[in-house]
This record gives C-alpha cells, sequence and structure tokens, in this order.
C-alpha cells in the first residue's frame, strides 16, 4: 500500500474531439485517456496511473469541461503537475483545472448533473470554420416546432427510444431538466442545450436527429409523446453525427 | 477566340487555412487555387480554367470572405455551377457566393480596400476549440497600451518596417482607415480588426507581433512611432503565427 504518499486529484480537462477516436483508451486509435495516462506516466517516471471520468464521449464528441480523478504520488507538487500535464499534452487537449480533493471524490458517481451542447449549421453553404464543431442540415426548419418537441422531453421519462441498442444500461429512466434552442449570433448556428441527472448512450444525437424532423417538417410536434411512450428505438429519428455534441459542464 | 462563349464570374470563398500550403497554387502542397481549379476542370470536361484572386494568403491564414474572378464557359448554368463547386471542394473550403460580371472586373485591380482580423488567445490555458484560429499569448496584456499603439498606425504611412524583405513591393505607403481592439466574449480572446486600402506581405502579423510587445510590457507605447519612423524591419517585433489571421472581407 503506498496510499499514505498518494494524492487524490480532480483535474477539468477540454478537448476537440475531432481526432480522437473518443475519450475510453482502446487498443488502436488516439485517445483523451490514452494522451493523459501517457502524460501521467511521463511525469511520474513511467508509473502508470489510471484515470477516472465522469463519463466517457464518443470519436469526434467534444469537451468543453470533462471531469476526472486520479491518484496520485505527493511528491510531485501540484502547480508543477498542472504545467507538465499542458505542456505534455497536443494542442486539442488541455487541463484547465487541478485541485486536490478527498480520497473518496468520485468523478462519475458524485456527478449530480450534466450539462451538453448539440450545434446544427444551418445556413445554405457549410460554414468551413464550424464544420468539426457543427451538423449541416442546410434545410429550411422552424425553430417553434422544435421547442415544442423539446419541452416535450422535459421532466423524467423512460428515455429507451433515445438510446442505442448498443447500451449495457438497463434502466433508461432519465430526468431532463431544460432543453432549450437558441441562435448563436455570431456563426448563426441553432444551439440546442440540455441539462439532465444523466444521458443515455447517444440519447441527445438521437433527441437532436427527432427533433430536426420535426423541425424540418418530416414529422408532426405530437409525434414526440408517441415516440417517447414506444420505448422503442425504431420510433425515434437517425443517430446524427458526433461532431455538434460537446459536453459543456459536469455538476457537483 | 472563344470570347463569345465566355462569362465573367465573380465568387466569393470562405476558407479554414489549418490544411492549405496557403491560396497560391505551387508545385508541392494543397491550395486554395488548386482546389478550386480543379473542381472547375472537372466540371468542365477537363479544360483548364485560371482564377484571380484579390490577393494571397500564407499557410494556415483564413478567409471568411476571398473574392476572386474567372472566366467560364457560358454552357454550364449558374446555379449549376455554384452547387457543383461546393460538392467537389473539400469541407474547408466553401463558395459562399457566385455572380455574373462585366468582363473588366477584376477582383484585384478593383478592390478599393481590405479587412482583415487578427485573434490572441491570452487565457492562461490554450483554448482547444481556437487553436487553429488564435495565436496563443499567456502574458498579461494592457489593453489600453495596445489601443494607444493602434491609433498611431492609423492614416497613410510608409510601412516598410512592417513589411517582410521577401517582397516584390517597391511602394511601401499604405492606408490603414481603421485599427481597433475588441474582446470576444464568447472566447475572451482579443481581436484585432484591420480595414486599409492594402496591406503589405506578412504586414498585419508584424504589426500585431509588435503591438502585443508593447501591450505585454516588453516595449513602450511611443516606440511605436519611431518603428514607423525608422523604415526598417529590424526595428518592429517578430512575424507571429499565420493561425491568428482572417481576411474577412474585400470591399469594392
Amino acid at each position: 500500500m503506498e496510499s499514505e504518499n498518494m494524492i487524490r486529484y480532480k483535474a477539468t480537462v477540454a478537448y476537440d474531439g475531432t481526432n480522437f477516436s473518443g475519450f475510453q483508451i482502446q487498443p488502436n486509435g488516439r485517445t483523451v485517456q490514452g494522451d493523459l495516462e501517457k502524460a501521467l506516466a511521463q511525469i511520474n517516471k513511467g508509473h502508470f496511473t489510471r484515470i477516472h471520468p465522469a463519463g466517457r464521449t464518443d470519436a469526434g464528441v467534444h469537451a468543453a469541461q470533462m471531469v476526472l480523478h486520479f491518484d496520485y504520488t505527493n511528491t510531485i507538487p501540484q502547480e508543477g503537475l498542472f504545467k507538465a500535464l499542458n505542456i505534455l499534452t497536443p494542442d486539442d487537449l488541455s487541463v484547465l483545472s487541478l485541485e486536490r480533493v478527498e480520497n473518496d471524490f468520485h468523478a462519475r458517481y458524485y456527478a449530480k448533473s450534466k450539462v451538453y451542447s448539440y450545434r446544427v449549421d444551418n445556413q445554405p453553404v457549410r460554414n468551413p470554420f464550424t464544420r468539426n464543431f457543427s451538423l449541416h442540415h442546410p434545410y429550411p426548419l422552424n425553430q417553434e416546432k422544435a421547442k415544442m418537441a423539446l419541452s416535450i422531453l422535459v421532466g423524467t421519462h423512460d428515455f429507451t427510444s433515445f438510446c442505442s441498442t448498443k447500451t449495457d444500461k438497463v434502466d433508461k429512466v432519465r430526468t431532463i431538466y431544460a432543453a432549450t434552442l437558441a441562435v448563436d449570433e455570431a456563426t448563426k448556428e441553432w444551439v440546442f442545450t440540455f441539462h439532465g441527472d444523466g444521458f443515455l448512450y447517444n440519447m441527445i444525437r438521437i433527441i437532436v436527429g427527432t427533433v430536426l424532423e420535426i423541425a424540418d417538417g418530416r414529422r408532426e410536434v405530437e409525434e414526440m409523446r408517441e415516440i417517447l411512450e414506444a420505448k422503442d428505438r425504431n420510433a425515434a429519428g437517425p443517430t446524427i453525427g458526433p461532431q455538434g455534441l460537446r459536453l459543456e459542464k459536469v455538476n457537483y
């Protein structure tokens, strides 16, 4: 046991997910976890450290603030560790903050709620500057219909219809506290924001995929309630691209 | 002569310069001109068409609105040409508009003025989302000093001190109509904006490189006037990175 020499750290990281094969480490492909664990090993003479995130993100999905924890030797000063991590990680991954926490802190179990955004570029011609951060959907959209569809989802529901069948989660009941739509004045993008106690696999990408079908007239607003009640993934719309999705915040 | 079958088009294009070796075609490396001329040839059965831009941009420099002209066969309908160009160009290059113009229109000679922006990420930790569009300069900056330095440059001056020695231009007199600094509330970036009748090679990158030396205290505000009067490239600050620079608009 080295526990007396170990400190538990909570870190907040930001990453542009474009060139990552997701957060979770895997045999092939560059991952956020892989890059961070590699840097931690480099700083600590090659000793491996496992990191534990608040959740995972898929390939191409971004994070403005992902939270994680890890146990690390206390022989390396905190400020030096923080600076070294930012030097040793590539430009598309930054450690925003690092703080010492109690040894029972857990990034996933202690998370109370999460905020995600999904961006849609609704202009006729694709914007080259937002192409990795926004879904290009150049069809006329009705904002009021989109907002009505979103409001149906707010509250505690069984979200089976909005969960990938490739999941190991049995309990599909989640609470959405807020689901909003705003327009980014600078880029003209539609910005969907979801605040909930937790989100199922692909849940937001399926929800926004369905809302876009309603907003562009392929489905009626009322269908949203039927889809929810069907508890059947086939009832909902498509899982749209990962590039528009961003984890904005994890609340504790 | 095929002139009676030719139409002169004015096109406005946007590009993320990150993965381009600049605008101008060259033997090695992907260029904006190369991609556009390749698409025009594909649409017109392999016949080559030369495009003429309002100016060039270096590797890594972006354009929100670059203007160019070209002469093209009138057997291809304009709307079809516009759509085909956007389909045949990669995601980091978009044709925003295409219009028929008089045969004497010239994208470079007719340009009256240009607007460029330069973005600086002044946060302690690099923002992964702006890394390709902003210079990371994490040192305390004095905004008032930066604005005073900029104001000295407004007007008609010989900008030899702010021009790369690798230029073939003899006349270094240019007029800057406006040079401003604002903060982007969403990203906290410093955004420099320059409006002038024309800009010399590397001029804005050298100007902002010098202004940053004044804003972070390495030089005094008054030195800006001395640098201008020296008419010597060595008197000014460094040519900072291309990624913060963006051509915003060409006025006719």
